[in-house]
């Protein structure tokens, strides 16, 4: 494999938009919590992909606080960075703003930090280019990222490999 | 609305096994992440629902680490119980197991710790019954979960409610 | 192909639970009797394979007479278990329960008697383990599986090979 | 409510076509026999509506037996038409063809005796117009299906109101 | 590949019928232009598939105005019919009804024009078989098609190839 | 209702990215065309319910060439503006570029011209905000909108009101 190029977070930056139907939410009209997940999922792979060029798998999602409720019809966004890049794997953070049709403006739902793992063709962890950072929110970001990670490191399920 | 009846935690276990399809994996066969996370969210939520006799929403969930891939054709299993009980809010445990048809054993995918609240017809939480505490196993449980919540509390997002 | 093992009635048992979501149900809330269908099919098939260890393909579904209506948000249970194992084939009972959510106990909705054959990789007929048989129940239910195979072999269509 | 109109077995007989796709069947190209009873439900209740222009429930499916397996990629027809039409119930029966893109001609997959219950708005049974038999092999499937229909009163779960 | 063998209009003549759930419409009940835009391409692809006996890819929609609202519960019918083949493209022309459930008729809500490619198992065009025109409408609508898929050709994106 | 208030271009413009999943496509991995249509009819109702803050329907949908395939894994983004806004009719603009995981740069698949009208809460067409121009290319996109629909009423089917 060639060595991986680094790139910029803003390279891989991404946003996506759902307005949320009936298939989303409970007989009530809530948008299911597990719904939101999948997309950030979504999201955050999309990220992932974008900066590794390969396919990515999640390997954890950070707690989620769910601020407010989400109802069908509201117009739901998405926005996917990456802060913190290892050797093979990738912290992606993920907000989550919502906007019911008559709404002045957008309000937080929730945010994620989801880890990416890049892998190869057999499934095994590979390499992913270097982050390039160009501001200095981004500097600070990537040493928070690095902090969780350790973090996480620490204190992971005991059958994790 | 009358006081709610207390009940135990066994009277609202419950399972739910699914084998994954091509439509719950990318194109590699791989079950998306977030694909599990919309699983255990429903299963957390008809515990909820089970317990409480009202419709949850979802308020949390705790980091969850994914420890071994699921696959397209796997027999995945979700296994909720509540381990915690508070004013209007449930902590419900869910462990993740998948088997390839041809194993001999399930192994563990993942476990976690979601936060379900019981709404009335306005959204509004609305009390639970208190839970039934039946084995020592229960009642740790239910000291860890206390734990849990407060640390929840504690370190929240500080636009929740 | 080594020589099956024998397995018991309860070694693949199996119940899965889904909370009904408006996908599931016409425009009036009433839950589709092919939805309800489909989840059976696939409870069986998981509690097929757990037992063959092989990929399973639906043979038949016998009579099933709808009970009572299903709505969107009742909690619904499918319970499977195999009654009677063939060569290739095995009978699998599946119970269907509805409660709505402020319900003191789930009903009954309809039963249904599912033949799978489990296939090998070209889709051919396999040989299945045998049924360990443990208690009175099980014989009696594997004596009636019995006879209802003989009929289904003696009036199914003629084209079926 | 008005006494409703006789309608012919033509008036009401539905054809659809779908090509599978692999959500609807299993990680090895099957398709799932619940899917094609889902796709069964559908056409029946397609037609049970368009004779009664009301709301139709499913109250059962008579056996159904696969003659051979259906594989992702084929087109397959569900065929629908009235049999028997009793006070507020109707018999449909479907029809299932199959064929692989590159077939000179469909083959027998299946077929299915339905029964939908017309309901009003309270879920009640409602009066259906009767049917108008125009040929032969109509009136010989109407006198078939009223005495399925007996035979299905006779030996009905004891639970069926 | 053998000579493709000339086929008839009504050889591949296809119609679908569904009736419009929740998952089909926002939450006021207005089924999606885009969801019967799917729809069209699934029958146009089924007409063209029975045609050219070959996978096929859709090249191009032609405008489709949407004469009036379609809704949940309404049953919607597609009618699909080859009206023009070229070497390796072959032109559908697909009607879209609508009728509520107690409607007395259903009603027009477009029609479509849709350009599907047939492709061998690398993707490339391949040769379809020539249209047998039967009737003086058919030749008509010959005359038509090969006059649009000229300004098709004319019009169309410059990377096109 | 109180007077809309004009409001720009960038107000309402709207990105989403898809990456392509099984569901999305034929057994030969080729994503429907007809599901890129539904994505691009879901964000251009996004971008005109974010401009008239009302609910949207579509009125029509102009030619749509595909330039090139789109397959499974493929990472593809909508784009979606507001061009042109007439009484209680919108004209947007969809971009469509897809990416395999491995590309160096996204490839347009094609473009889409769709017409939405607001409609109040009894489906009548209501007025929308105007739409404040602040580049010269929105200028000039604004006349070459306001030109096709004209052209639009001109051709329209007569069926339409």
């Amino acid at each position: 494999m060639p060595d991986p190029v680094a790139s910029t977070v803003s390279a891989s930056r991404v946003t996506t938009v759902r307005q949320m139907v009936p298939t989303d939410a409970n007989f009530a009209g809530n948008v299911f919590g597990g719904r939101i997940m999948e997309e950030i999922d979504l999201v955050a792979g999309i990220a992932g992909t974008r900066h590794s060029k390969m396919r990515c798998v999640t390997a954890s999602f950070d707690r989620v606080d769910f601020l407010r409720p989400v109802h069908v019809g509201d117009l739901v966004s998405f926005d996917a960075e990456l802060t913190y890049v290892g050797t093979s794997s990738m912290e992606i953070w993920v907000r989550v703003h919502a906007e019911p049709i008559d709404a002045a403006a957008p309000r937080m739902v929730g945010e994620a930090y989801v880890t990416m793992v890049a892998v190869d063709s057999a499934d095994r962890p590979a390499p992913v280019p270097p982050l390039v950072l160009e501001t200095v929110e981004e500097r600070m970001r990537f040493e928070d990222g690095r902090r969780r990670m350790e973090e996480r490191r620490r204190t992971r399920h005991p059958e994790t490999r």
